[in-house]
């Protein structure tokens, strides 16, 4: 099939390459020049302009966008006007579901039709392939089932799923139509509410198992802090990059993400090129709030999030309410960073 | 009565001077000579040494240990051996529960008396008077109930429950005999536990205030953030100081750590002599493996512990797993603190 | 003054008794004729319409609704239309702050004027009074602040805030001009998160120490439980209603929720005339919800609302999954309740 | 190699096959005679009783202890003083690694070797292999390298990880010398905790898809409630069996356990052969109190914990003292199960 590429970054350049390699043909557009060109070197079609892009495509027309969520609607702005009837726009961004609710109706006011992809994979998309899971109209969706059987990794990528019916459809291929406009980023966006909470845990366990030397730290003794108890307990120096690569094979908790761990840490034991900062995009807060919305109780999801806000030292001023409090009831100075057991 | 007061520090000097108030002899003993004159001065008879502080109480003694629960068994080791068979030994420090069982145990094997004392009130207890938790052998804890008569707040501080036999103990009094040994700082632990996510409610709830104003800040479009999607809804410039005294009356929320709270914000409304490094002090930590212990769940309690860990840095490495995965996966640099959408 | 008062419920209906206790005229009204005929009989005059209502008020009117936030938006679309301009409507009730902002553009096209009060006091506040956070025009709010001075507790019900000003405004009255449209149920939205987390604090210690006697329950050895290791540390049969009540003098915990608890403790020590199945009325979640969009790590507050969440098992899912995830991998049947160690 | 294999459950059973399938020789032991005779007709060699089990091996012996946490001590009381000098006992249950610490040093007393091994990989480990975490001395271990190699998947089981010398150790094959005595079960105790996070995680997230229809149901109005605010953002009947079969390729969150749940949901889409009742043995609770003494921040693990007490109605008092209160200050009643807004 022909299609047309919007937003070549990390992700929509190697989404063009993987669709080349399954031959489809692609039109790409970037504001930026030199990541259109580097597409066209590789042999997609480079449109600078995006009438140039809408021009260069056959009708009905295929358009895939792969902006940032923010740049979306202006995208939309711009482009819908140029399209004709029956002409399929994608967002396959991190879009909330409810802007695709809410734009599929606007798309749809102009006689195109309007399919959400929630595309899940990173950088090692090209590779592994892109998990999708979509949103749309079930006639539309089908129509561009070429497009995410070469996007996505197939079915011999992981084992069968023992009693699954063998005809039970395309998730076995690692894409899913789920159902109408919303419905593939809601689901996307539950799948990083999920990835959140998964990060969370490993980075937790390796915090512990990095501290269980925490005995063999000599610490004075003040009315402030409690001594450890059992000083004994934790002597252990612990070899994480070896650890992780251990659980990679037989254990219980291997994982994508676990594979990752082991190679971030074999490159970087101490993890020292990290300052701990931690950026959050989205999906895992509008997971929290359709969890509430919905009243379902997420506190190791919302634990994952706060964490995150937390390393961006978003909770200082209600740690300085804390410190104010235990100044007035009990006369309690702040320990600073280099006192003893300000760090116990 | 007679009694010896072992520690004189925020705690113990303070309760010493209630006792004296409340006209009991009391005979005070410090590492600190300063601290002892400073008693001496206000009628106290001063005792340089534990030798000194045993020979001028008359038998049986009454020994009260106001000192860091790190020093408890230190001073036990010294003092238990000047003793005599009924001399009657009291921690009422914020010491580990299952120490007093064992303590208990050691202290009876000379024919002495223990009993364990949580007690709360802070600085301000000379004035509020003290609430205190007990646990120990029933005669015991009754031949001192004048010491705690003088030292608890007295029924007349709160409004009788409604409901509330008028017989029905000294727990209007605000002291309790809680149960056997340990009782009283178990009941202390969990107090604190509990003190914790009180404080941690208001902290949290105060720093939402603070942020309300969100929308007022501009912040640059990138692909690592989502952008606020209702700013108009963030827009209150909040008054943190007038707030928290506004709910001191008549609200569901009034309690005296609000009051407290009031009283700092007023002072310093921005907090910003404080950084927010928070301690924890032992009972804290204790709660939650009670709770894990016998399999209550206690999120609440647990989340405002480990945010004081959070508020020491402790969880940097955990954050720098994130951070690494990110990497991994999504090619994802961290943001800088000064970068424009570092802080949302 | 003269105020109409339109919903008679548990809080509508005592405002009005303490509106004219403080000398202000009300003009109420209510679906239920029963609750209007309640209040005439002491004095109030009764509205059995709108329509009644508004023309028993003089120009400009001042009408406080006092109705189930579900219930304001037909409310208005029904009133709005019959009065005048310089009319004021009052939303006392627990209106989403982002609806305040809306109604009150709705509201001013008409030319009228429009206050969101939140309300704090619960069936205690005609005697307590009620701590009222008031978001609106400064000329409106001055307006009607003999209102605000009647409902409100009055300075006398707390000490006064040492450093405080004198002057500083009418928070110590226990009301407060807290900003803009929607201030108001925006300050009282976190005073209801801050509630649940306080609530919360209590129920999960009280929760710890009702299973102190942990320790006594025999249990059988499995494989699928691990026994209690130290089950003589949990031998204490605790008295909570006599533990609650110690509390409520002198200790740091001390609360209007504490002072509840114990009364609810003294009527009924094991509480068994309740199933624990524990309603959220939209505030909590509001809160939460502001916490994500701020970025402020709100764990506490969201462990709570989960808590209740939870009470009226919204988990059950989740928990199956985790069922199904332990069959999978460990051959792991459910253990039934009556089992020996279902329960630890 | 000679091993003598005590405990033939699910773990010990399947453990002796692949030690078999490896070339060594087992002599196996059980307090189930018909498991004696399971593996007696696969080649191993019964042993009736612990003398039996000892006298059939040749010295210096080898025996693995593969029985419940709460067996172990009085297996070690019975079966070491049969053993002489040199023999090794190797715990691989789900032992506390304090244990370990304490039995090492009674069976070193005994002139024995002990050795921990914190086994992961369930049922599944018969065909996949098991991840094998080990503490102990390291002659010991390394004499015991041949069955560690049988029992771990092996190398060709992950695909290497990027940047990881070849020479780096037995972390590929996966097993590994974590440390000194207690070591092992250590890491399997982290293990297992972050097992936990991840479970929820996944739990929680497909909780939320679950209920992504929450707006199709119509409720009543009521003061005890807030109306979900869009229901027509809450549409969607998801497809949990596909959706997790899709998420198996190319997303972030492939991980083994998201195998296991794609099976229990192909085999039962809405899991109703489950209750959610779901234990927790052990290792999840150590876990905390490890991070705890550590003062390490573990909230999505402990969250993860606290769920499984809840499933088991753990908070049941807790919800009561909630209702409780809201009783007291609101005269709200419960909400009864089938009420129309009861499971919002």
């Amino acid at each position: 099939m022909q299609i047309g590429m919007i937003g070549l970054g990390r992700m929509g350049a190697n989404m063009t390459r993987r669709l080349m390699r399954g031959g489809h043909d692609c039109v790409v557009h970037d504001t930026q020049a030199a990541a259109i060109a580097s597409l066209e070197g590789e042999g997609a079609e480079g449109a600078k302009t995006l009438p140039q892009l809408v021009k260069a495509l056959a009708k009905p027309r295929t358009i895939w966008l792969m902006v940032p969520a923010a740049a979306v609607d202006d995208t939309l702005a711009e482009l819908t006007p140029l399209l004709d009837k029956h002409d399929i726009v994608i967002d396959g961004g991190n879009s909330y579901y409810r802007d695709d609710i809410r734009r599929a109706s606007t798309v749809h006011a102009r006689g195109l039709h309007y399919v959400d992809v929630g595309t899940s994979g990173g950088v090692a998309g090209l590779e592994r392939g892109y998990c999708l899971m979509i949103g749309g109209e079930t006639a539309t969706v089908k129509h561009l089932d070429p497009l995410f059987v070469a996007l996505a990794p197939g079915a011999g990528t992981a084992v069968p799923t023992p009693g699954r019916r063998a005809d039970a459809g395309s998730a076995d291929q690692g894409y899913l139509h789920c159902g109408p406009h919303g419905a593939g980023h809601f689901v996307k966006m539950v799948h990083n509410g999920i990835e959140y909470g998964i990060m969370a845990a490993y980075a937790e366990g390796l915090n512990i198992l990095r501290n269980a030397n925490v005995g063999k730290r000599t610490d004075a003794v003040n009315a402030e802090t409690t001594p450890l108890r059992d000083p004994a307990m934790y002597q252990f120096d612990m070899n994480l990059p070896e650890i992780t690569e251990a659980w990679r094979r037989g254990s219980v908790i291997g994982s994508w993400l676990l594979d990752l761990t082991a190679t971030a840490l074999a490159a970087d034991p101490a993890l020292r090129s990290f300052e701990g900062r931690v950026s959050d995009s989205g999906e895992g807060r509008w997971t929290i709030q359709a969890a509430i919305d919905e009243a379902v109780p997420s506190p190791v999801l919302s634990a994952a999030l706060y964490a995150r806000f937390s390393s961006r030292d978003q909770a200082d001023f209600a740690n300085r309410v804390l410190s104010s409090m235990r100044h007035e009831f009990g006369g309690h100075d702040e320990l600073k960073p280099d006192s003893p057991k300000a760090k116990p």
